[in-house]
């Protein structure tokens, strides 16, 4: 078993977190996004979509999607969950997961695909739609904010991968300007205690 | 428990046939997205992001998200099974679900949304970034019949939740023009068997 993963780029951070927090080890093999060596012939016969991260399994199964390697890896190590603990827990984790994905992590993402220089000339770029995702990125900030107020992680009292998809959408803002702002109180102390998990170095 | 619902919409759609498919009786109540009742402070009071569909379960919790409210019937009607049988297997149809949210219901619904006059003065459209979307969609259809040319359904031999994605986003690009191609003949006898499902006209 071995993880084809990157560093440099957002969704591999969110499988490298997750397995941290459940202790689990799996070999990592880099995958350099910058020469393109996942939009390979070679790494698209393993992953037709070019993405990272990519679970390779001891018996050649491949499988793409941070969220569903996260699956796999919740399934055969339960503990400590990360996506909920019974069947209306597990529905509202993946709801929030999908909310930090949805209204977070892909606008911010957005921004960067659409406005960076690193993507110019590998996809078409739409700099205005980019402007409209940052608008919303930073409203959803002030959204989460407050969510915050009354809750200790996304999901409520329990760590998820909810929390892991916001961090990971939020620190990665950064290299497009996407900042909490110090007013943002909740924000800030959520962010504080999830940066100061171990996994966060993951 | 009741499921707010509408009829016109391309995500409710998803769940009222994952239920059909499972045999589930829920009572739906119609939102009126025209008139932008979802947006209203009472649905927005139940569903601070105004999206349908939206589950109300007996004890008053909230679950927005189709693909979460359909986690929660997955957890407490297993048969049939929709979002895969063992560990491997749940992670390969949930990478099946996100591939088809991503690379064709996500693109289809953006073209509707940047350009289409039902969204001018609700939200801020980039036609420009619809018409990357529809190139996308257009290029992932092609792709999409490659790939059946040696399975039944999308994510393998099973109906999975990953067709009713994949189907719900096909049949909502008629309105924005997008369509299945006359020789993409895998695509078009996927089509048919997966709309000639009961569940299909739920």
């Amino acid at each position: 078993m071995k993880i084809y993963d990157s560093k440099t780029a957002p969704n591999p951070r969110r499988v490298r977190i997750f397995l941290a927090e459940k202790g689990i080890v799996v070999p990592y093999e880099q995958v350099d996004i910058v020469s393109g060596q996942n939009r390979s012939p070679e790494f698209r016969s393993k992953n037709p979509m070019g993405t990272l991260p990519l679970l390779e399994l001891d018996d050649g199964t491949m499988i793409a999607e941070s969220v569903a390697i996260c699956r796999y890896f919740e399934e055969t190590h339960p503990n400590p969950p990360l996506m909920g603990v019974d069947a209306k827990d597990r529905a509202l984790v993946e709801m929030w997961q999908r909310r930090m994905e949805l209204e977070v992590f892909i606008p911010i993402t957005q921004v960067f695909r659409n406005c960076h220089p690193f993507f110019k000339g590998r996809i078409p770029q739409v700099p205005e739609w980019g402007e409209v995702n940052r608008k919303w990125a930073v409203d959803r900030l002030a959204w989460l904010d407050g969510l915050l107020a009354d809750r200790e992680f996304i999901a409520g009292s329990r760590f998820s991968i909810a929390d892991i998809t916001a961090l990971c959408g939020i620190d990665f803002g950064k290299v497009s300007d996407i900042r909490i702002q110090a007013e943002q109180k909740n924000l800030t102390r959520w962010h504080a205690a999830v940066s100061s998990r171990p996994s966060a170095k993951a």
